[in-house]
């Protein structure tokens, strides 16, 4: 166990052996079902992560600000897809990152963007490479397969002399995949992610436009589907740390859950039952994600420093830098003595991204072991 | 009109106006009431903002976090108190802000913290100025004022040869007034807080101990106490920006509101009635703090680029990066016409200090009229 006393708490822990694990089990997978595979970044905003996913197999990256492209092609990665519908003043953003050597994907679900993503290739001089957004789940943005809209975007996708904007292909998220909690359910959002995003490449096709890739994906739909015919890549995020939102989903279990917040005692309502923390809402993120499931794990799952967890304390209030911890076992047990001021604990977030985000780094507990690495993530746009 | 067309979205802006609205009507309010007036820069974390709040009249300020006294040092303030209850691994951290300059304040709440507390002052050859937490409220941490442990705290604070911890005073925060919504409700919570600080450091001079400052405050008591006596500070925070949460409890109406999110229009789902922004949580943070209020604002409020409130429009449901926003108006309306792709919309948060955390930057609007201006803030611990 790598020595974690002395640290100035909160901060974000990082098992790399969980995180591994996880990178392989769904690469492994992906490469089982035969498809490409492009994690979404935009979960660790991290380089020494990203670069992992990398070298297990992934193909390229998924971002969802162009501030991730700018990061990660100073860090040598090229092949990005922005994975948010663009809008018009982000145009020159992305044609900067072109040509600074990316091969970027941009995405639209409009005539309106088509046109004007269009007019500014040409204007400008290069041809972005264009994916229409599908919607297979009715959760959130994209097209329907059999809107004829599909087909007047992608005929609002212009080239002239090889400038311009193009069909490169189409892509959807079953983002509504994250609101189930059997593998029945799971395995057929899943499909109909599958079947409705191909039905639209095949749509297109039919309309004579050419439409190589067929990407999918969120990380319940990646990890349950039994066959991705006609897709060519698969995208998930949050895999790569799971969290109590996904466990609470079915495809992890605690024990995959790769990131704690490490915070210290520094109070208690012994009447009250409360131990007083340093890891509030700033640390934790104010995602209640689990409120919605079967368990509501609060701000979060306790767990005391070694990672294992204490059933008998809830998160259940968190002010800004103060998390309040309520005892629910034995009320003769004396807390300030068990929990004393500076006692370490840790606790499992509901959501990876979320709490990621509220942080600037990750501090690793190395799989070989020994001293903790510092991993810098960013933030922003 | 500052020009606001062509920006990257999503964005935050700051009114420059409000702001300064805001910070003079607490000053004078606190002049009036004849305290001293220490803001809570937790809010902003940015010393543009601190710098008009001192220019004002405050004298001091509050942090939440250590960090906050390092980069607030960094930018010439050194009247500082840490209004969060001390873990021992910040001992040091705190020592080192001490010899850098900083007049720094610290919080204690148990006998274990202000045993250590003084050890660590005697061992290291300075004396750390302390206040105990009281509460006042029963919503969080600290001593209430009738309660034993009062005097024991403050006896367990030592110093041998002007080495050790010194008792300077006590602090309260009523944040329990953050649930009320009369005049005469946060009046009664005003009194309620000073009264009951005021009993604790009376209490501890009976006791023999000097106390020299009584320390109150949270922004819906701040702006509702009819009188201070044997108060000597007062603190509050969101104040500076306020937001929809304060304009729920009554301390602000919607046009004192500072701070909103700019975004764009990406997409739209016509059936649904749906409007897609790229202001999703990552801009809006997860604070859904109206949803306990009498109007529940969802992820915030819309508006539309000149500030003006688009009341047919509901931000029910965010994904990171993507805004989902309801048209609740005449179904007829085409509202990828009216709203299209492209269009600016200015979001109203629920709690600045949780959306701004999101951040690195302020875009303020100039008093003054003309460019917008760009204001860094920091973040982490």
């Amino acid at each position: 166990m790598t020595q974690l006393t002395g640290l100035e708490t909160p901060l974000l822990l990082l098992d790399e052996q969980r995180m591994q694990h996880n990178i392989d089990r769904m690469q492994r997978r992906m490469n089982g079902l035969g498809v490409s595979f492009r994690p979404h970044v935009k979960t660790s905003k991290c380089p020494e992560v990203v670069r992992r996913q990398l070298a297990a197999g992934a193909h390229g990256i998924t971002v969802s600000t162009l501030k991730e492209a700018d990061e990660f092609l100073a860090a040598g990665i090229n092949d990005i897809l922005y994975a948010v519908a663009i809008a018009p003043a982000k145009f020159d953003h992305a044609m900067r990152l072109s040509r600074a050597g990316v091969q970027l994907t941009l995405l639209v679900e409009s005539v309106a963007a088509a046109q004007q993503l269009s007019r500014h290739g040409m204007e400008n001089g290069l041809c972005h490479e264009v994916f229409i957004e599908v919607d297979t789940d009715h959760h959130r943005s994209g097209i329907a397969p059999d809107d004829p809209l599909l087909a007047q975007v992608a005929g609002a996708l212009r080239t002239d002399g090889g400038r311009g904007a193009r069909l490169k292909g189409v892509m959807t998220h079953a983002g509504g995949s994250y609101s189930l909690n059997t593998p029945e359910a799971l395995a057929a959002m899943a499909e109909q992610e599958r079947a409705r995003c191909v039905e639209a490449a095949n749509r297109l096709r039919a309309a004579g436009h050419a439409c190589e890739v067929v990407s999918v994906g969120s990380t319940p739909t990646a990890l349950s589907a039994k066959t991705l015919a006609g897709v060519t890549e698969v995208r998930a995020g949050v895999y790569v740390f799971f969290d109590l939102v996904m466990a609470g989903v079915g495809v992890c279990t605690q024990d995959d859950i790769a990131l704690t917040v490490l915070c210290s005692v520094i109070g208690h309502q012994p009447q009250a039952g409360w131990i007083i923390t340093d890891a509030g809402w700033m640390a934790m993120s104010r995602d209640r994600g689990t409120q919605s499931q079967a368990h509501d794990w609060g701000y979060g799952m306790v767990c005391d420093a070694s990672g294992r967890a204490i059933a008998q304390l809830q998160f259940g209030e968190a002010n800004q830098e103060h998390g309040v911890l309520q005892w629910t076992g034995d009320p003769a047990t004396d807390i300030t003595r068990r929990f004393p001021v500076g006692a370490l604990l840790r606790i499992m977030p509901n959501h990876a991204c979320a709490t990621s985000a509220q942080h600037q780094a990750y501090h690793v507990l190395p799989q070989a072991g020994g001293e903790l690495e510092r991993w810098e993530r960013f933030g922003g746009w």
